[in-house]
């Protein structure tokens, strides 16, 4: 009973997430972004997709980490990625971890342990999501600028915004992606600018 | 090649799905509402969380079925209920059928049989699944009242709103909130009233 | 009494419109876009200004066709065009009639033979409401598009979009507004490009 | 062509309507409003619902006056009511019909007529949209408590949002939609507060 | 005590300042735009900024006219520049001083001084006040045609939305604004068009 | 040269300030809330107000500190209280005064000197800047709930929202604020509930 209310009170927590909008898209005049749900379910939609396409990878396990690895901003906010250079080194992780302990305090031990293995990308798994959580981004960059935003243009420029070559299935549609990319501003020289304020 | 690009589009497309706000909530005066996408994750925590304690449960399919529930919408957008009683009998069905067919058809068939198996509910997986969608208006519902929406109270007396008892963990966590509905309505008569307008 | 209560039950209902945002511009990411109420009291003006200059033309007749033209979304919603191609033959126009029925069952029965006359399109007035309703949206479309919207340049391409040349006054507010886009495009490559995701 | 370049002009403009939110909402904090636009197609369906019932009434007259009677907004905003007190006398009227003149002036002079038809208030089509305007607001009041919004409560207790009983069709609404809200109120005191903040 | 409450009926009323947004933004489609509060906010930042390298200028005191000099929107709303030349002369001036006089009622005279002070425009705090306002105007601009704004671009052709060149520091500022718009459009051709519709 | 460059970069960068909405709301359903900029305009006037009301008081240096208190949130985002009891003791701090120190960077030390002074609360001034960002939080509450927010209440049952007696003008605002709370839950039991959700 008691642990029912408990388990309750994070399914009623967890709804939160749908504030929490992607701080990037909002400071770049977005109106009504992606949130970090939303931005999550994209994830698992591509570690789904993907992950079947890549020989012995455990996509169920996988498929938990994404559900996990951003839960605790539903407490912390989506910090923006310039406040990454002024925490203390390690302060930020260490944040995300007490959240996401007592976050995840209802639920087995097992879903902790699922956001450790996200922490540390020893395996495919661990590395998959976040090659995912990468790819996502650009697929939504592509889109917003579809649309007409204008302050994205230098996400295409910052090679760590796309996922490294270790999953052939990703790496393709991140080719294609690129390539979508290339043909819109071939035709479009005003996408091309890279600064933009 | 042309693969990835068919993959590309399924996954471009896939964002859109965030610009469907759930159409319940919209036409009941809730601000900047759920989207599909944002319900759909939810749904998928939900099957995760209490599919674990669903034994001999398949949680990766359930899964895959959450996944995949709700992707019609992209293009049908998210129908309100009123409008299920004006169709042809079996017409928004043959509809999202239709719609799946062309969404999923980059993906392996497999993704084209767990939308079926969904659509007949002949498997635990898939009515967890039916469950969970239930489960988590209800539980969006919560919030949205606690947040000051009065739109919402029929919803409550309506008994369809809610998974029936095949799964006890589903069960254990609705009587849960039923018992959180029943303490914040004690204290607060407005909140018994049904009929909003 | 009670003809007034349901009568009243109608006009709370039609308030509903304003929550029911055009399909196709939600998906095309334009932020806040016009509701159906919206679109339907510019199809009204449009119809009042044109059908003035329109010989013979009954222009009360014609503004209550356009009156009611667009009620059944209000329990519909605004289905996006790409539904279209999924449901079976006929389901849609009879889900929208069964609709119109009751919503517009408090009214006289000439409210409904309005309706019928805007589907059968057998009158120089119905064919009036449905040319200032394809007009409506282009003289839309250049305004979103002036404020930097980039997902509507598909929509200049397709004829089946602008009213054909049954109505002199209409095809020269056409014309007005095609050699007006020529204008911007011309200023402006980027606005040429077809495709924008 | 020059002339309908002006009427395109025109047609242009009114399409930013749509951006001009009633400020009696926005300053009482519901969210997304009510357009001006959207204001106006329900004074219009007020008209042409409830003219029908009125023996010897002008129907398109009165709807001709319905959908000028706000257009001035266009460029002047809908200035908030706590404003008139503050302007010397006669001093918005005046920029009204100033305003009036030149959106109206691609339009035959019987446009033109029509809004200071409605300014005088002489005759019973020109009082029906005023008394239809005032029946919309309430309407929309009803609404909006209904969704949960507070600091409406003191429209109810000021006789002069409510039309007068000149229009029996008119005043067989309001006693319906007055009956309603007793009835709301009746089963929650909250709603019997009359001041907000 | 009496007074107390008449300073809070103050202080709750200045809150309603965050709901007026900037009608120039709303009427060229800015979605969430700056509103007054906003907008004030950055004016006093810029006085405090530039005030403080203008030799002898009572930096305190020009925030105190910046604090005010809005003031009266949260009365009469922000009237859209199209509204001026349509009022009688003088009449907005008498308008906002009336309302200013109430809203500033349970503050000391020197209040209303300040605002008194703003409107003549005979002290260099007064004027910096008002070259600020015109430079907030100009960033705010830079900013929202950075993420993708089309309707802003006519007001880079109008010398009037800029200062003059009273004040160095400001003048400085606004040359590197004048360049850093430059650059962007020599690399940008769509955005030298200067008729949005 | 090079400086007003610099200068005009931290002039575009406070204008995002805008796109930072307090979190606490956010998080509570409000929707729109305030952005950290309106909070701090609001600070900032009641510092002006009730700063002339204590005597001795350094008015001018009071404003910097508030005009600078939360500037580091346009790089750390609006971190919700929940996030301080994860972070390592100091890490916040320090991120935000590192943060500081890069922003501040294109201004005269002193600009430096008044954050650092907020941060020690030795000085009369400091610490009234302090007392008004609580006293506005606790006014903003009583707005949000007179317009139907219900995720508030808790706010009035936690005495550290609320300054401590130093300053007796905000004492004063403080009093009267409680007392017009009082007397709206007299009416209205609803809104004594403590939890929302």
């Amino acid at each position: 009973m008691k642990a029912n209310e408990t388990l309750l009170d994070l399914l009623l927590e967890a709804q939160f997430l749908d504030q929490v909008p992607r701080s990037g898209y909002v400071l770049r005049g977005i109106a009504n972004p992606e949130s970090v749900t939303e931005h999550s379910w994209h994830v698992l939609f591509l570690v789904w997709v993907l992950g079947a396409r890549i020989p012995g990878l455990d996509v169920q396990r996988a498929m938990g980490i994404a559900l996990v690895h951003d839960l605790a901003e539903v407490r912390l906010g989506d910090l923006p990625r310039t406040s990454a250079r002024y925490f203390p080194q390690g302060a930020k992780e260490q944040a995300e971890s007490a959240a996401m302990a007592e976050i995840l305090a209802p639920l087995p031990a097992d879903a902790q342990a699922l956001y450790e293995e996200y922490l540390e990308r020893k395996t495919p798994e661990s590395r998959l999501v976040k090659a995912c959580d990468k790819l996502q981004l650009m697929i939504k960059v592509m889109v917003y600028e579809g649309w007409g935003a204008g302050g994205l243009r230098e996400f295409w420029k910052k090679e760590a915004n796309f996922p490294d070559g270790e999953f052939e299935p990703v790496a393709e549609v991140v080719a294609a992606l690129r390539q979508r990319h290339r043909e819109r501003t071939a035709s479009s020289p005003a996408d091309q600018i890279g600064k933009s304020v």
